[in-house]
Parts: structure tokens; C-alpha cells; sequence
């Protein structure tokens, strides 16, 4: 099965850093602008990316590269060492300017491929005072 | 980009039913059970399979296909008519019997493809009573 990009993310983790802080700019190829319709109103989404830069699959890891956790296995970790280099983080939302969304908290790379965005919380659900 | 099943979803959704109460089997490939290790210690996890059935896609749609909401971005909705066809959704994690995950709550028919699973919740922050 094929998917391709939607968009490819910004900012200025060349390597690791300390995710929870950086602000990324989810830059989305304007054929897909429309998609976002409305999404500024979400106070979290999700993103998926693509781990361009992963290159092994293990079965068995310690999570978050911790070696004092014992290992699990890779489905029951997070790490990019999987079968399908996808990847899913809750951002926060800041901003967004057209085709492109200010998020606080990706844990991607500069020029990591987007493969898609969802809400974090459903419509019904949505506290209007939170954003 | 490419991407394979780890393993394809058994039950008894033929089409949309009541998702919630649904109790479904996630097949895993005899190849990636070892990458299941130690994740029935987890009380929820994330699916993520590829909406097999989806065949257009539509840049706003109204959420949960209710009218009486106005439409949104796809990407401010969980709408399977989306660049990518991805579906992602936390489950309850019933029980693991070697390769198959027994699992409450996914909205996903029989027979679709499993992308990748993972931990809902991080091991530092699991609560050992909740299982």
C-alpha cells in the first residue's frame, strides 16, 4: 500500500533534542489546504510522520532508548525501529497561517514527511473555553 | 513510501455496527509476535490500519457523517476520505493469546489491515492496578 506525503514538518531539530518545548511548523502542500478548514479551532491534534531517517526494524526495545527499563517489544513501544516507520505524537495547536500549523511538542526532525493530521479530541467533545 | 500489514482484523463487522460494544481479534503475522512481548501488560492500545474499503477522497466532510454538525477540514476529522487512507484508534486491550490481540472498541471492518500498534499510555506511567 502507498501513501504519500501531505506536507513535510519545520523547524530546527537536526538531531534529538528536547521535543517537548520545540515548536515545529507543519508546512501542508496547498493542494490539501482545505483539509485544515477549521482545525485552528482544536486546542491538540495528532500527527502522523514518516521516520525518513529510520533504518532498522528490532523487534524487542528498551523504551525510550532507557536502558534501565527492561526491553518490550516494539509494538508496546514507541520506538521508530518498527515495521512501518510511522509515527503518531499529540501536539498542541499555537497557530495557523494558511497552510501551515504552529505546533509546541513534535518529536520529528526538520524535514520529516507528514502523513496525516487528526483531532486529539472529537467535535462533541470540544471545550470551546480551552482554546 | 510503502507500507505492509502486520497482521489483519477478524470480526463480526460486515459493515458500520455499534463499535463501542464490538469485541474484535487482531491477527498478527506469526513474523512480528515477538514484537507484541510484554504488551498485555498494557490496559489500552492504539490501532492503526488502512481503510481498505475507502475509495474517495473529499477535502470537508461532515464529522461522524452527522449532518447537524457543519462540515469540517478531513484532517480536523477522523473521515476515511483522506489522502492517506489511515485509520487510528485507541482499543481496551482484553487479552493476548500468542499472535492475537483481543480487543473492545475498534471501528474497523473484518478483514482490514493492520499498519502498526501502539502503546496508548507509557510504561513510566502505567498503572499496574488498572490491568
Amino acid at each position: 500500500m502507498e501513501i504519500n506525503p501531505i506536507g513535510f514538518v519545520r523547524n530546527s531539530a537536526e538531531e534529538k533534542t528536547d521535543w517537548e518545548t520545540l515548536i515545529s511548523e507543519l508546512v501542508i502542500l496547498p493542494e490539501y489546504e482545505e483539509g485544515l478548514y477549521r482545525i485552528e479551532e482544536m486546542p491538540e491534534i495528532l500527527v502522523i510522520f514518516y521516520f525518513d531517517r529510520a533504518e532498522e526494524i528490532k523487534m524487542r526495545v528498551h523504551p525510550k532508548h532507557d536502558h534501565s527499563i527492561p526491553k518490550v517489544g516494539v509494538f508496546a513501544s514507541r520506538s521508530p525501529t518498527r515495521p512501518n516507520f510511522l509515527g503518531i505524537t499529540k501536539v498542541r495547536l499555537l497557530e495557523r497561517r494558511a497552510n501551515i500549523l504552529v505546533v509546541k511538542g513534535l518529536d520529528a526532525l526538520n524535514g520529516t514527511p507528514i502523513i496525516d493530521i487528526k483531532p486529539a479530541v472529537r467535535w462533541d467533545q470540544l471545550d470551546k473555553s480551552e482554546k
